[in-house]
């Protein structure tokens, strides 16, 4: 199903691909103990499902990411997020794989977020919008795959917060897929990463126009206080060796000091680029929900404080992982890729493990990368 | 002189303490070109200047730090930031030292600052205060201590951006300084460190509250806003491992996580505090002058992109060096100081060079720290 779907308080009108309403007979109970039931998720998928449905590659987005992993978003206009990695003869070769990859419950494309219309007061959720868990959207992920009658996923891949989705499915369900790889992710959100977020949920909370959360009805976006989120969160995904090589401390656009607060240096004038570019592209409310799905991640206090716990049934069903981490990302050091693999390894699980030279810092998996596509290539056989 | 300041929106009046108005008959030249006189500049000095001047020890302070080192702050209420290291028979004894410690130029404790009233129009100056840098600073500082008839300073010591200060000092003055003890600084700003301080610029001028500098004006403070910069610049202040020791992933006075937006985390609360305290002793116009100053910091460029010319002339002057830093300090991390230390060495300068073990991160200067105040002992003889 085609549908249109808007975005900001501008509603701009965006063809959305495709989407499916969930959970219509039975509903789906989420972690915080509500129900959601006759939800949209919307998806993009690529390449063809074979006959025996053997064929599906379920990819997970980060943070801010979308379905539009390997075409053209339909609200930026860019080519997909990983379109390096996913298309005909890629990596993720489309030619032999039937790609799919979904917008998370609470996200802003399309899928059931805050934005979205609630049936029964007929305005935006807000911060009415359910909590949702990692868990949660990986369960309506799974709803998905049963819509397409799939019962083995050959892969499930993600990176960042589309890692700790990877993850979540080898645990929640064990049984139905093949291979996991969990890509510059963690097996829990570290304190430090938590108060990033934290400030960067105070930073749209501050924002007067954020409204306590009813923005929308308000035709009101905290534009500012979500580009100061983005601004400090995009200084975690690039490393310091990434700043320096890139920007050093090169002038923007002139030859002396200003002596005022414009931005004097690229890598200040890069900062307000990334924050301000992002707040077209994303909803804030969808930005607090999501963060604190990512906080509250984590496997080792899940299963009584022994990350082991998390993964001692899966042997039995033959589950692999591919464990791919990059040495400068200090926001999911490689330190934690490896308690991951112990972990695993610990459980009898079949594992591969690789850590990535790559002076870019966490946004390394977004970026070109050999070792990444032939590490993918390998896993996907 | 004893005077009355006040402080905030609510015109908190304390008991500034000594205050002296200096370049009355010569104005101070900025380097921004314009210049200034006649201006006020708070200072504590603690122990007994000696007959022949030669015991007077400056202490730089950092960032948000202020004169009150050793003594009960008035606005706080709290003891002196560096109450563990300056006071008799510390590290800094002050039974044989004369310290002093003075507010910067842009600060909010009684010096020259935005905050002050402009005698021209009788308002606070806002943002037609002109730009300093740290060079200014401490030419600033160098007239108080010409007050003092001081013709050599025994040693300069600050932390973090008050050892680039210090820093400053061998450079500006090298016949007036025995020592120079940089700690946990750099000698120049990182891009990293920029992109910070500019996410919290961002965020203190998207508050509606900050009235596009003119809050006091209007009985305004852009609290929100100034909170959110401080919350992000203490994450950069800790290491990863002092948040996984002090905080980890304990929840806040709950045993279950919230499914709201509350602080579930203690970091998180932690964060919120340091945010929140911070607002009610600290002006966001001087965080924004001040955070400018340090990121304009650098004296490779200043010499011609080759760090050594800065410190060329100083071993004929016979300034000693004691750079020290700090293992797990990402904000200034050690490969800064060797640098530094190399470029010293190379000028044929004394220098010795610390690199202390500690889990805290840069903050570890604050710290009591017997290798960090035997080091200190060590240089002041």
């Amino acid at each position: 199903m085609k549908v249109k779907s808007s975005f900001g308080i501008n509603y701009i009108e965006y063809e959305i691909g495709d989407v499916i309403y969930l959970a219509k007979n039975q509903p789906l109970k989420l972690d915080c103990g509500k129900e959601i039931s006759d939800f949209p998720i919307a998806y993009q998928t690529y390449g063809q499902l074979n006959e025996d449905k053997s064929n599906a590659v379920l990819i997970c987005h980060a943070l801010t990411g979308d379905q539009y992993l390997a075409s053209t978003n339909p609200v930026t206009g860019k080519k997909g997020w990983w379109d390096n990695v996913v298309g005909s003869k890629k990596a993720i070769d489309t030619d032999k794989f039937f790609v799919i990859c979904s917008n998370v419950l609470a996200g802003c494309m399309g899928s059931l977020g805050p934005k979205e219309i609630n049936p029964k007061t007929h305005k935006p959720y807000n911060l009415d919008f359910p909590f949702v868990t990692i868990n949660d959207m990986v369960r309506a992920q799974n709803l998905l795959i049963e819509h397409f009658s799939i019962d083995k996923l050959h892969a499930v891949i993600g990176g960042s917060f589309g890692g700790m989705q990877a993850l979540a499915w080898s645990v929640l369900f064990p049984k139905k897929v093949r291979n996991i790889v969990p890509i510059a992710t963690s097996y829990r959100h570290s304190p430090q990463n938590i108060a990033f977020h934290e400030t960067g949920r105070q930073a749209i909370m501050a924002d007067i126009d954020w409204c306590g959360g009813n923005y929308l009805q308000e035709r009101k976006h905290p534009h500012k206080g979500l580009a100061v989120a983005r601004m400090t969160a995009h200084i975690t995904y690039l490393s310091q060796k990434a700043l320096q090589s890139k920007f050093g401390r090169n002038l923007q656009d002139k030859a002396n000091l200003s002596f005022n607060f414009e931005a004097d240096f690229q890598v200040e004038s890069y900062s307000r680029h990334q924050g301000y570019s992002f707040v077209e592209r994303f909803d804030a409310n969808s930005y607090l929900y999501i963060t604190k799905a990512v906080d509250y991640f984590d496997l080792e206090s899940d299963f009584g404080g022994n990350l082991s716990n998390a993964f001692k049934n899966l042997s039995k069903y033959g589950v692999k992982f591919c464990v791919i981490s990059f040495v400068d990302d200090w926001l999911f050091p490689p330190s934690e890729a490896k308690k991951l693999t112990s972990s695993l390894i610990s459980c009898d699980i079949d594992v591969s493990s690789i850590i990535i030279e790559s002076s870019a810092g966490h946004d390394s998996f977004l970026l070109e990368s050999e070792l990444l596509q032939n590490a993918i290539k390998g896993v996907l056989g």
